[in-house]
């Protein structure tokens, strides 16, 4: 919280890796009393500017249970804290098959979406550049966010990028996560939702999902790509990038350098 | 409300089939405001006696949404609804890998465990025979009831079996499901509470799950035959419901009759 | 095979709903060789034109074996009959996370891939319309087809469609299914393949994505419209179905009907 | 291959970490193709008594496609080769929902199992003590195994344990997972093959179940316990091990040694 206050940081962003390995080995129930505890103490440390996002992850590094596997875990420790703790959704953390929208919409509803971190995934939490894996969700949760007005910093969401570079450059990568969410983006806010409204109360299922798919299926890249012009930015950040010789810049500087790891 | 009423009921169960099939078929979070004003006018029709159910399931006969697919968004209707409004628990409603004892830990942590309905699956909502896919699991969730002495009726949450049978006889698979949750019940209340915390304060992982693990490992079928022989009851339910003849009475008067099922 | 015969079929698609439900309910081996001792016996009774397709379904309504669960099971089978016998795969009938289009790369490889049933899901076995869930998948499974050069009938893969519809209009939904389809084969073809294997040999990680991303996000709608108004179809295959009166035309005459069901 | 001549290994047990980590990254059939001809020239300087044993595994350190990330896979592979490569089954490395014992009765059919590297887990690769997740599936594995009596090391199937020690002491978790293997076997031969299948024929669905589950949950540990006594070992390993004063050696004799790790 000292450095929080030091930074001027708007939100502390918490995850936890605790939990246990093997049924038996620790007593569920007294962890989150024991979690509580802390999470009180230092809610109490924080300004009144500050947010408290408590994120969630179904397993890894624990193998049977982590203490918040879930949003609805994270949830109720947010509401045993108060209005200034809210719930961190990283896209790659939740079991299989789960519709990420729908609890991103549910925790809108309930004031308690504190914030993402993106990436995508195929199995497990891979994270992967956002978007690679399955575009058409992450305009869906985009949609979402458009749908109550929740995109701008006033929106009180605070977006964060959070991925893992094994193979491919990493500003690249970087830059190509920012380009996916900002065309997902502009796909949610093409969508007519005036009309869509219609169609729903109409009961016209096919003409509601057609509505919503036409936006996803439009190509708004020329149009950002003209927006940026008129910005006054290089309408092709990537190539942009590429050109800048930032990249062969920090790989001369680096040379000989220690890789940070995971321990070891 | 009136049938509970005139019945006596102490619980009113609710599942709801509602959702979507297709992205933007609907409003995810206007659906929630409509199923807030219905539970609440039932929840305000309810007698002073009787407790609110609210079931999840994560899909199926909806594909995209279900109104009510988690714990997490029932927990957030029982809330906005009041004391008497817990979570009902189908143990074949969950996405893969979830920790379903885990959950059962942190509702009974909030006090909003309703009940369960028990079954048991390889896949999806297989509704098999309970603890017939993984007796372990039962036995996982057995104790978390058994740590918090809610296994008998004053401990507020409803049991019930939610099984269906497509290949084997009705009445004797509910039978065997009775059996494998009294029996993952006794070796629950096998597990020597005093000495696992202990060896959790510990940090004795083999050694607090070895305990866990041993209980179940313990055959307590001899002990249940006994107890039932001791209360006057035939040891072996199965072989006195074959011995019974009440099979094939049954079988013989519903010659002819016509199969009920889901529609056409 | 009679039918097939009198049909001039080119060839006989096989699902089978057997298997077993409990552990222990029956002999899992001895079930491959009584499916084997069949399949053989049809297989010998199929005229030298025929395929046999022989479609896999991890679960459902069997809920612990399936006798043909995976491709590797099918293509087992397939092998110990002969070259006319092929895998039928249906994309709703995996495992989550299943790499669909990597399969279906591995059958093209071994000359065993006899079709697809399309459809979508986003859980089980959903059967919703084809590209509904996940269109980047689609898009995907198309790249494969289009790759080796069988997305024409004499590629000798049988496209099919395999939908249930629950609340849509059953026509129109096929036509989206279909349309879906056409999309995802043009954007496939859009891909450079040679370009695409240059920057794949160089090692170009985010290049090769790139390019093939590019292809997916490009609108193909505007040029298949133009493409059938060229070949004097309507541009607009929906509206020109909702314009043509024939969804009245049936829901008049089909009035009174019994709907057909599963049993009961 | 010069070491396993050397070592008089009978067995080459291979697991690849390649693949990819997005779409259009490489073309999926090239990479079968160059993986053939590596492991052909392998597989031709492989002495008559050797085997070659290919490992599959679903995802990670890959995260769109692994080479081999089935048991499909690596049958097509080890076809290709010949009778000397089979498939090795890691129990952790399929997807959620897999029926490994259905898979390995396949391998088994086919002549194709090469061996097993026993683990547990809940979620993902987690590389738990065997038995620790699922007891149940171990046994159903093992009963498998010994229902075409390839339990001995004439069987022909290589039992190998795979785990990773996080938080236990490494040698009593591997004493634990022997155990449990041990305790998983004796169950499975408890099982009376004839009565089973008498029942099996009879179409008795839960009298077969009956049978096959009451092996599971009789209580072998006495037995095993007794068997150790007669053949002059200590009855309880792990309290053997504790004992022993190994652990302590261990941990003295290597204080201020160097961890290995995984890179860095």
């Amino acid at each position: 919280m000292e450095i929080a206050h030091i930074t001027n940081s708007f939100a502390i962003s918490l995850w936890f890796a605790d939990g246990t390995n093997y049924p038996g080995q620790d007593n569920i129930r007294a962890r989150q009393d024991r979690l509580h505890e802390a999470l009180a103490e230092t809610y109490a440390a924080m300004g009144p500017e500050v947010s408290m996002l408590l994120e969630y992850k179904l397993y890894e590094p624990s193998f049977y249970t982590m203490d918040v596997p879930d949003w609805g875990t994270s949830l109720l420790q947010c509401l045993a804290l108060g209005e200034k703790a809210k719930v961190l959704v990283d896209t790659g953390h939740h079991a299989l098959a789960t519709n990420i929208e729908f609890l991103v919409a549910m925790l809108l509803r309930a004031g308690k979406l504190g914030g993402f971190h993106f990436n995508s995934r195929f199995y497990g939490d891979d994270d992967l550049m956002v978007g690679a894996a399955d575009p058409y969700q992450l305009f869906r949760i985009m949609f979402e966010i458009v749908d109550v007005d929740a995109v701008t910093p006033e929106g009180g969401v605070a977006f964060m990028l959070d991925q893992c570079h094994n193979i491919e450059p990493k500003v690249q990568a970087e830059i190509r996560s920012v380009l996916n969410v900002q065309e997902a983006t502009a796909k949610a806010l093409l969508v007519d939702r005036e009309e869509l409204a219609t169609l729903q109360r109409a009961g016209d299922v096919l003409g509601a999902n057609a509505l919503f798919q036409d936006a996803f299926f439009t190509d708004v890249r020329p149009m950002l790509a003209e927006m940026r012009t008129e910005m006054g930015l290089d309408p092709d950040p990537i190539a942009a990038y590429r050109r800048s010789g930032y990249q062969q810049k920090i790989e001369t500087e680096r040379v000989g350098g220690t890789a940070a790891g995971w321990g070891a």
